[in-house]
């Protein structure tokens, strides 16, 4: 095992990632270079660059993806609608090969030969993190120490900690009994009472949202410009990409928007409970879905919707970076050109509505053909005698056979 | 046109139907007659025996179908998981195979050579009929005054029914501005304001549901109990099909449940905006996503998601009665031989959540394995390694090549 | 209907579109534009000048569209493996929509106000004419004169032809029983005793190739050099697109490839039976293939291969010029982008057999690894376990819960 | 490793399976039980009974399953017209899941805990066979020798065979420098010179078939009759599944035909040149494609054609035991119930060519409607506009927008 050199790990500056830490440099004798991202989890990163340097780190980094999450990963997937399951708007999926990039980049740079991570076993994250790796460096060592010791509680890690001076900084009040993840785009839950999948979560778990009880009793109205399938103004205001997520969901979790509770299916095998909140990006895909109804094409917007599950299986299993997710993620580039325009939405106690959409430029929709009132002949009815005569004729002939 | 000796109409008793009968009688010179079905949709049918009788008509069916439309139509269509374009519930498409059906059986019970609809020429559901009806009987004879006659408005209309001494029983109070359509799973609204897409409807357009403000300020608490698929109890409470149905309506308009406002893609190729309330139907989708999230296996979930838009078109289009939808219908049925359980779902304020799922005797949630405690070797994590790595392997030979 | 000013008429020359001519000018009292093209269908095309001017024809356009025809409809199609139902190789379907884009161009240029073709009503020619004529120019008049006139039988087109004085030429030798269709991708027979599907055409009806018990005892061997997806090179010699496929036509029928007997679904809803010679593209179907195995990704060939019978019945049904074609094109495009190397064939009476394929650059079958021999440590074995394993989860969750 | 008591072993009685015969009662100490199957393989399988016999074994079983193997896997697969990246008829991938079958079926008889294969860690067969086996029976433990020990090379493995008396019976002739598998389906090829896609492999490799130019003179004509779309004559003369695949190989043999050369993409990530000779199945995928082309309305025709690709990844992957392939099996299965009717066949040098197609019951071909002579009416050319016009309202709607 000693054959490793240097290791850059995905370091949070916690608990576990500080073991982590300690034990790549007891177990691999190996040289140990910290990463640190900031994607909007709501915590400070720079509180990780004293701790790594009080482990022994020269080589720390701590970055603010920030802008480059939203922009080139969270927006691409919401141009596609992409949903896991029905349900599922893929929060922690979509930051995981942002951090696999940063990992090779850093493990490039710094001359490292392995890349490490604090992710069970039993999940979907290592996979992500994972086939990220592998996809961008094919040559590269993943150590995944969870995989490896046997430090499996919570009481193990801790009297590891202790026995090698890490600093244990106990967050103040009550520890979190769920397993968190958190980004921009989402904050997820999961062990604890939701193991049980007939058990409801307490209100108090909830970190980012009010619920719809506690929301106000006003609507709040906001209005969304779309370039291209992205968002670029909120209320006419001009945003990049993270100050419109951030905007969203500051709005979302005030009116009590983007709590889901579910059954999902693993990559690794089994069904697992989770609980999530969303608030901007459940605004977002309603949203999308409303200039879209306006400039995409029917059959082009079908063609999107039948490759979605697909397309967001692939971002939950992790293959960002597969040529598949690429090939697709092309097509769906290339159909948002015409998505372009305004959606107006009411946000009210947990409710999405959205209640007007329009596109100076890019309208599909023709107020002459589509009247309930006399169209002076933009449409003639007739044509659809025939248009229903063929679309049945094999039917008929079927049924004729039958006779 | 005068081979036609006896036609089938649908009829509803209201103005435009009453005036197509006459103009059958006068145009093509044949016996018509009426078929007036009970879908739900909340008014009274047996007037329309009385005006059909006052009309001269002789035979008039008038059948109470609410039992069949649930069981045989929306329930097999919600087994589906059936959405169209992301958003509707096809509450106008599901009732339509329906009546063609009874339409033809009534034909051919009747002697008649033709059937006739009071849909227009640039809809939905002239297609639907007619795909229907000549599907089941190949020689029908259909004939559709909308595309024929040129009484393309109101005051036509109007003016034939005063000349043909048809009753105008004007409806109390002030007449929709709203073309509508109304059965047991929905209320639909199009026309007057909606036919701008970025007017939001005035709040006194809906009429099953109360607004999210209006509802009440506690939550509402039900369980619903899946036998194969399908509801059968609510609260303990064995139900028949439509009782399922009327309840969920009762509860989810009464917690401002089902409001849907949408710009969608029409089968004769044009764009319109549609209003609707579902509020069962909204509960019923999002419950059967969930007691399915225990109970079916991952790729047969993922196999029916990406099957599902397809599926949903083909109602949508008007092909219930197609050998490919019919073909679907039965590997989506065989899908739900598991689909066993109850769940558990918290209404509020337009809000339906789902808060529990439980299947004594098919749930695939295996609680030893998905623990984030100990598991006690039920999954070995160093699988996940080899797994991993197999799955990369073909984007590791890839990378390698680019070097 | 006398509202047109000037039509354009894809005009062979022959009767059929002769009487046309004539028609159009004395049913619409219009002035008549020819285009005639040059597709490979290996007729003259200049006679069909004279044979206008004779008939009073004043812009007369003739175009060679050899190199256009494959590089820009043939070629895009044989990158996506397009086959229509498992064995067509949609010769017809793909010359129409150049033929569209022409007729619509010459309209332009020529300020008319409508375009006209000798299609059938019953056929998918007029399909694919008339929706790429109606995409590229919406308000396009388009007269159909099949669908219009009582002309319905050969000897009223003859006794048209000789009461209008329209030069009759009749062909050398006995006139063909079959309908026929021809460009540089392939000849189709339909009608006379293929109207019943037990009879097996005599085989003086196949045109392009000898039958395969003519054909030489010796095997043929060819080399085909692919740039993105493209051939490039035949034998090493640099060749244009269109030259590419006249030589693998001649070589093809040269040794009896190519013929095909099916019986197809038609858009219009009607099944027919017609045979086609496609020499050239089936050598290059095969070697397509071949050369994609080697250099695309798994899930990227799958997902072509997924969605190949959609893109195909696009083509088929007349979508060229839709906006879901354009997509699923964009997506095929930028899968080729790796598509290069050389395939070796074997080509002897009717068969067409793949005996050597690589790629110098884009190879991604990896010796080290695919190998049966001790492979050095390149691939694990053991990781073949978790693969499995994992893969297996679900479904030992399920036949556990079964016991 | 010493707590599995009994294993029962994939026999072949060959020098591989016969050393691991032997391993397993060394390394595991545990009593084995060999099954040795019949599946048209073309050699005796009585001899493995003395070889077992010799080697303590106490277990045999020795099945004829060749019916089995046709009626439940192969005629199933080919009602889906299954094949793998276009090309592969999934000869080896069909056989698998039923040894998997039997292997757990004589576990549970036997009371053995384990099942073992020859397969290696590097293949697909592996996967089918330890898929099936924990599908369908989760806590059984697979002992994968390949994969544990360091018997990794021919040489190793006869001097293990040596050092432990175990008889090593050289086949006449020249030992095959290919690894090779064989059934009633197909007989495979890998290895040695093919490892390089290049490379021809040589004539006489090939086994099953003559080559075309070794092939009769004179074409063979047979017909096919089928029931639910399988076979049940040739000729006229009734014959149960394992005949039809016996003669059709026959047959199809002595005309030169079924050989397939092909890079293909294995479940666990690499690229493999493998060659099949699949005479019987080459033909039955032809036939019955002319079945269904007569008989199977044009939707259920697409809708299977657009599920093929991935029925075919699931067969091959291993997944036969999977829930997802037996709900599409539900669904093809059902689209079979009219595959009635007889297919006519032209069998030459390679060559197989269908000729004729009939159906008395169910063919869905209307000469009225199809024929290009005059129809009298049964189909209404006018029709056809407004079909077109419909289909091409979107089109034209989105081309005037661009004005």
């Amino acid at each position: 095992m000693s054959d490793t050199k240097k290791v850059v790990l995905a370091y949070s500056g916690g608990l576990d990632t500080s073991v982590i830490l300690k034990w790549l440099q007891d177990e691999y004798a190996c040289e140990v270079v910290t990463f640190t991202a900031d994607l909007g989890q709501g915590e400070e990163v720079e509180p990780a660059r004293e701790k790594a340097k009080s482990l022994g780190i020269k080589e720390i980094y701590i970055d603010d993806l920030r802008e480059e999450f939203v922009r080139d990963y969270v927006f691409p997937m919401f141009r596609a609608n992409a949903i896991y399951e029905g349900e599922y708007l893929l929060g922690t999926s979509i930051a995981r090969p942002l951090i696999a990039k940063r990992l090779i980049q850093i493990a490039n740079e710094t001359g490292a030969d392995a890349v490490s991570h604090g992710a069970t076993g039993k999940g979907n994250d290592q996979v992500r993190f994972e086939l990220g790796a592998y996809a961008l460096r094919p040559d590269i060592k993943i150590i995944a120490p969870w995989r490896e010791w046997d430090l499996n509680s919570r009481q193990k890690l801790l009297a590891y900690a202790e026995k090698h001076g890490i600093p244990v900084e106990m967050k103040k009040g009550k520890a979190s009994p769920y397993s968190m993840d958190a980004n921009l785009l989402h904050i997820s839950y999961e062990g604890g009472i939701l193991e049980d999948p007939w058990s409801e979560p307490e209100d108090d778990m909830w970190r980012w949202s009010v619920s719809p009880e506690a929301a106000p009793d006003q609507a709040t109205y906001i209005e969304l410009t779309y370039v291209k399938g992205d968002i670029v103004a909120i209320d006419g205001v001009p945003r990049s990409p993270a100050e419109v997520l951030t905007q969203l969901n500051k709005v979302g979790g005030d009116n009590g928007i983007g709590r889901l509770d579910i059954v999902e299916n693993r990559y690794v095998g089994m069904k697992s409970r989770g609980c999530y909140e969303t608030p901007g990006g459940t605004i977002m895909l309603r949203a999308h879905r409303a200039i879209e109804s306006l400039t995409l094409d029917r059959e082009v917007a079908h063609l999107k919707d039948e490759l979605m599950p697909r397309y967001a299986t692939l971002i939950y299993n992790g293959y960002w970076w597969s040529p598949e997710r690429e090939l697709l993620q092309t097509m769906i580039d290339q159909s948002q050109l015409s998505v372009n325009g305004k959606v107006k939405l009411k946000l009210y106690k947990g409710n999405v509505d959205v209640v007007g959409r329009m596109s100076d430029t890019d309208s599909l929709f023709d107020e002459a053909i589509a009247t309930f009132e006399d169209d002076e002949g933009a449409y003639n009815q007739k044509d659809a005698e025939g248009f229903i005569k063929l679309n049945a004729l094999r039917m008929r002939i079927a049924a004729k056979r039958l006779k």
